[in-house]
């Protein structure tokens, strides 16, 4: 077999916004052959393409899968075997819930010269979008970036294993806000523990709702793609961060308290 | 008092690399009047900057603080009071570990215009480096970001709160790796738990150091910035990730289990 000369270049294409589009992924989506993108990857963006490449949606669309998991491995591994240049663009970062990992290892198991280039993940974009500082030292010392599906194994969302100081990110395409409140509740977190939605992330229907664990159960739905950011940081009112106004209901230990490895 | 129409951008300045710069923050380096930079800001970023800006460096250097952040954040509105367009520039993204929470409230008491422009967080370029997906379906679902820094409230690094299936990426400028992995030894992590160091990720002089969190224990100091992933998905040899190599070490809880409220 000849050496493949060709990469392919797995990217990040932001939130939304082509302007949070890096200047690498900008470069890349104007000169290459081919594009498979997903469904979450915005039109502003995908009209930077350059005209010559080829398109492909690879993601779902309405619940319907386009294409399987094997079947996108696949393709990218047969364009770069015919040499052909290859941005598989993934919106956000590729690495955050991008699934990257059996992309990676396809590629690898066919020697396909691979390059990942990173792009803003939606945690930050929304957190730019509603003026919260992630970690604020007043109030948080780590992130934890999470999601939430229906059906998916509870063990692997342990949201009770977060301390007070912990700001999560909950990345929840579709999900069921009481659902999500619940659960949050079940992991302990107080009621009153404030929470942001953030909606359509530096685009142009970007929304911002401020609530709290306890009234997102009954907020109104704001439209997909949507993102919760939980935890003192996410106060309205920036006074109320150092105001541990959440401190008299961190005596008790949360029910689902016992961390563990599962 | 004349209204503040000038805004100030605080603005992710990325890994190192300009090219993953986003679009939107090469532009506003293009055109603003004044910037005020972190030190972890790269050289390369810096000379993006047009040249008839002032450029004020504001971090630290060598251990020696420059300005406090209570003088940063005057400077800031001073400047936005005389009608100066600002870009305050940090490394990565502004949201994480990037203490914009200080400067926002500063600026929101000011009444000053400003807006974040996210940017390539440290977490993300370090995963693109080592080719790591931080969320691997098959190893992962959540990633915590977090930081170490000696002397610091060790209650706020609950590294113990991770299950097996978190991704944990360690911010760590300038921490002993032998401190660090008695930590995560004392978590309750497994010995042989993969990890990868990444130094300078993006950067001409990028470096990844596959590694096992008793091994960091003991491993040669990679250059500053420097980046700790922890995980599943940090096993060199892809195939590792769905052995389950580590989950026979999971059966008893780790020491410093209890998650509470703090």
């Amino acid at each position: 077999l000849p050496a493949i000369i060709a990469k392919v270049y797995l990217v990040g294409a932001g939130p939304g916004d082509p302007e949070l589009l890096t200047q690498k992924a900008a470069r890349l989506l104007q000169n290459t052959d081919i594009v498979l993108h997903d469904s979450l990857v915005s039109r502003e963006v995908l009209d930077l393409i350059t005209p010559n490449a080829e398109i492909i949606d690879v993601g779902k669309r309405a619940g319907q899968k386009l294409l399987t998991q094997d079947e996108i491995n696949s393709l990218l591994v047969s364009y770069a075997v015919q040499n052909k240049m290859v941005v598989r663009l993934k919106g956000g970062d590729p690495t955050i819930f991008g699934r990257a990992g059996e992309e990676l290892d396809a590629l690898r198991r066919a020697n396909v010269p691979y390059e990942i280039v990173p792009g803003v993940t939606a945690a930050t974009a929304a957190a730019a979008a509603a003026g919260i500082s992630l970690t604020d030292r007043r109030a948080a010392s780590q992130v934890l970036l999470t999601t939430f599906s229906r059906g998916e194994n509870g063990k692997q969302m342990d949201w009770g294993a977060v301390t007070s100081t912990t700001s999560l990110v909950l990345y929840m395409p579709g999900a069921e806000y009481a659902e999500v409140s619940a659960r949050l509740r079940d992991g302990g977190l107080p009621a009153d523990l404030p929470c942001a939605i953030v909606s359509a992330a530096s685009g142009a229907r970007q929304m911002v709702r401020w609530s709290n664990i306890s009234r997102l159960a009954t907020e109104a739905k704001l439209p997909a793609p949507a993102l919760l950011i939980v935890g003192r940081v996410a106060a309205q009112r920036a006074h109320e961060i150092s105001e541990q106004a959440w401190a008299a209901l961190d005596e008790s230990p949360p029910a689902a308290s016992t961390t563990r490895w599962i």
